[in-house]
């Protein structure tokens, strides 16, 4: 079932045309779905209205995932720090899992309540995961200048997602304060096991689907090139949407699948680190990766319903 | 097997990122396919390759599907005119089939030799069909004004490709002569019977993919909407590609899938049918219809490998 | 003097960027000008808000000239027909002038209140002009297939303007009821003495701006395609933004700019003639060409002001 | 004169079809042109080839301002390093004056032979001046993160410039070698004084015009964001073309237009200075430069010619 407030009564297709004669359903209101009804819940609502709806529905027997930022931080403080909003069930917040499979899967097994991560921390964080949880690199020269599509802005008509706005243009965003900066930091630190601060610059690019980052760090300790290259490798070898590729990766590489596609270089003239991690924000940035999380909390190959050729061009 | 003389040897991945992980097998040279190798060819070569190679294989047991023009026209006369080549295999082109499955399914399944439809044809064809097999428009009065994204000039790089002479940009080309004018008129003329003249006037937009064709004719008695538009339900009924739209289909509606989006209008005011249609020229408009055309031939399910989502955004 | 009331008070450039240092004045609230402040009234508002304006503006010396809809048609009757509200100001539109200067320079010079032409009128008309000055077509087989860039759409946001609606997508709109159909009709008509019917189809780019418009008429007499051009050189041959091209106009050949760059083109296969005419719709489809009704009302040079090379790409 | 050996004889328009009316004087070839014709020569040549050009016409009486590649670096061997080819007229390289007016205005002034700078060095030394020229900062700790539209790759066709490569897509390229690196790096040592190394990784955008780099950098003190943006409004103070903006500049802000637009950003969280610098690559990156250059060593005012509002949308 999808519930819709505004949209209840119409055919699924008649908002996504898309879906004509494939899923013509009617969306119905949330207040009309029986527990019975459900085996598990996707809350794709905004940060704020998820964690009421979490709370509401905590008593059933369907797990959650939500695509919200409710429940990606540590604690009530830093949620209202970096949300500007007090947290009203910080118990689901103490129980959530953060639901980036390649690094929580045990969790994710047996989670009640998973935060599916954002877009631009699952980009940074499978960039950077194999340096941290070997504490490879100096934590405080960390960079990730990433470039997002227009759908990480959402579907909201405003300035911000005017055609006009974006067509043949390009800006920053979020300079030095946007909220993933946080979720992002916070899981580093869980991965190399001590304080990490990230300087996160997003930009807006012309384009419907995909994020680049591109992250910077120094290492610890002298390395080359094929040394990095392994230490991906090796770090993502059982991970079936995870590849490590020799070239530069671009966004229509992964476009429409749930893949995340890394490169990492080592630069000796500078002696730094530059990881290149594309994916596509609306699959493995979000809906793809609910779909991941979900197979793994019912025991089903991780590849279900998730193996979609990249549409290119 | 995916054959290929200028990059054999090479992964097909290497070609094509997206399929990193997904299809590495490499590229191997046509001459090293022996004939037990295979069931079904697909000849994606430029026209004028196209016959030398059906030619080549003609005495073969697996049947031929051509992506080129040079099996598409009914005498080798109409295609030296059109094509400005002698057409040397005369007999291929008197025995093929023309592969548009919504018209011709029973020659399909018995053919040996298809030749797959150029994308404008596909999208004016169907436009146009439910109209001249009952012969209820006045044949002299067919514009077809269509625009196409930019994958249907081809992967070659040149001054038409070349991204700041097509980006936020928009013309006309092959105003009063392109190629497919004459697929078109001779198609139609098989459908109602009679000499067919369309204006044919095809445009370069912006984007990658998909073709939208706004096709105008004067109806021979007085209609309605009513009336027209139940000739297109009635005309496409079985048919699970062609989906009959109440609103102007989008390119994004049917991208990366074999769908066939199709509008018509009847303007009182003006005594004119209006008829909107919008096909993936990649899909539709080439591989996905070579694919069905396949289904066809080998009777299997038509939707075989081809039920994908179109990708919107 | 520009005027506000959303955002009077903050300078011009914070609203445009573009401007930074070099149009940093404020916006200031239309009640505050005097009348003797201004030469000339441009009135860059909504139809049905314009007509306000004008008649409480009417007294003053300073003439004006409307971007608006509600000056440009014969008659309250037909107004209210397309525009589905009534007139309230019928002195006010039967004193305008329609002001397309190729065509109407004469009364343009003496007008108090010219009506700046919609953007797919101008395109439009200027295709038609040559052929209906000297009724050389046949008025009922006149059909504008017109493709627009997304700011004809304006500036606010909404699902039409969303980015991920319109990039890498086109769809038609407006199919048989555009209220630009009837302004092109009257002008129309008025060229060649007798009532003319167009079939209008507006299509959306994903680009900016610039309109083509691809135009199709049967002619009245034999004709061919060198008697075709002749004509629309001697139609155009003193006029400084109109271009008679030889090949396909593309919308960056005039964006920026003031001109509409006109290709005729007669099919001797099917009788037709075909005209493409490209236009920027914010320029020649709005604020140039009210620059130059201006220039013309105040016996200036016509280029005054307006002779900008195109910005390709 | 505008000299094509390959187009010579044909009008310039015909190459350039936005000038049609405007400019259609005659393509003349190199070997045509009498020293006494000339006044100034802007050689707009491959690298390599640029410097056979330069030494050719070293002693006539017009100065030379060059768009190549062939001047800007300090030395034979360090272009040849770069470049991978010799320097075959080293007296050139050291005489010549590096044209970026900014900076060096009155060196230009008196020179003979002018390098215009590369369009990555213009937007990044530009957002890195004001803190180099009073050693500001850790010079180690540079990181410039560019993204280019594609005129930045040049007219010729090939799959880098293909519009289904670029079109919706982004990606990096020349990670850790691109050639502008030494370029900057040497312009930063001539500002502080001392060696910089700097980390240069440019990224492909879809958009045709148009360079935002986003600059990363640890300061040597103590500071706060009054401080950083005080020094870069005194720095530009008296610069027509720098404008230091509160708000993050877009690419469209510069668009067409001759101007730098700056935003400098001081993250007291992280302890860095995030420099925002947008430019056009084909104007104030290319051929508005080397008008400017060119106001200069003739004594004109440096605004000649290019006070152009940016074109926006």
């Amino acid at each position: 079932m999808i519930t819709s407030e505004t949209h209840k009564g119409k055919p699924f297709s008649s908002l996504h045309p898309q879906f004509n004669g494939l899923l013509d359903i009617p969306l119905v209101s949330a207040g009309k779905v029986a527990e019975s009804d459900v085996d598990v819940i996707f809350l794709a609502l905004p940060h704020g209205v998820s964690m009421e709806f979490a709370e509401k529905w905590s008593g059933h027997r369907a797990p959650m995932i939500d695509f919200s930022g409710d429940f990606r931080l540590s604690t009530p403080e830093v949620y209202s720090h970096w949300y500007k909003k007090e947290h009203t069930y910080p118990t689901g917040l103490q129980s959530a899992v953060y639901g980036l499979p390649e690094i929580h899967a045990d969790e994710i097994r047996n989670a009640r309540l998973v935060a599916n991560p954002g877009c631009y921390p699952t980009a940074s964080i499978l960039a950077l995961a194999p340096l941290l949880a070997d504490d490879l690199i100096l934590t405080d020269t960390i960079i990730i200048d990433a470039k997002s599509g227009l759908t990480g802005a959402g579907i909201s008509a405003n300035a911000t997602t005017h055609f006009s706005n974006v067509n043949d243009n390009f800006k920053a965003y979020g300079v030095t304060n946007h909220r993933h900066t946080i979720e992002i930091e916070e899981q580093c630190a869980g991965l190399c096991g001590h304080h990490v601060t990230v300087q996160f610059t997003p930009h807006l690019l012309p384009v419907d689907r995909g994020i680049l980052a591109t992250v910077y760090a120094r290492p610890r300790k002298a390395t080359d090139q094929a040394a990095v290259e392994k230490r991906y490798r090796d770090f993502y070898r059982d991970q079936p949407f995870v590849r490590i590729r020799d070239e530069n990766p671009s966004l229509k590489d992964v476009r429409g699948s749930n893949f995340c596609d890394i490169r990492p270089v080592f630069d000796p003239r500078t002696n730094r680190i530059i990881v290149l991690s594309a994916i596509d924000n609306l699959v493995k940035g979000a809906a793809g990766q609910a779909v991941h999380n979900m197979n793994i909390m019912f025991g089903w190959p991780q590849e279900t319903g998730l193996m979609h050729v990249p549409l290119q061009p």
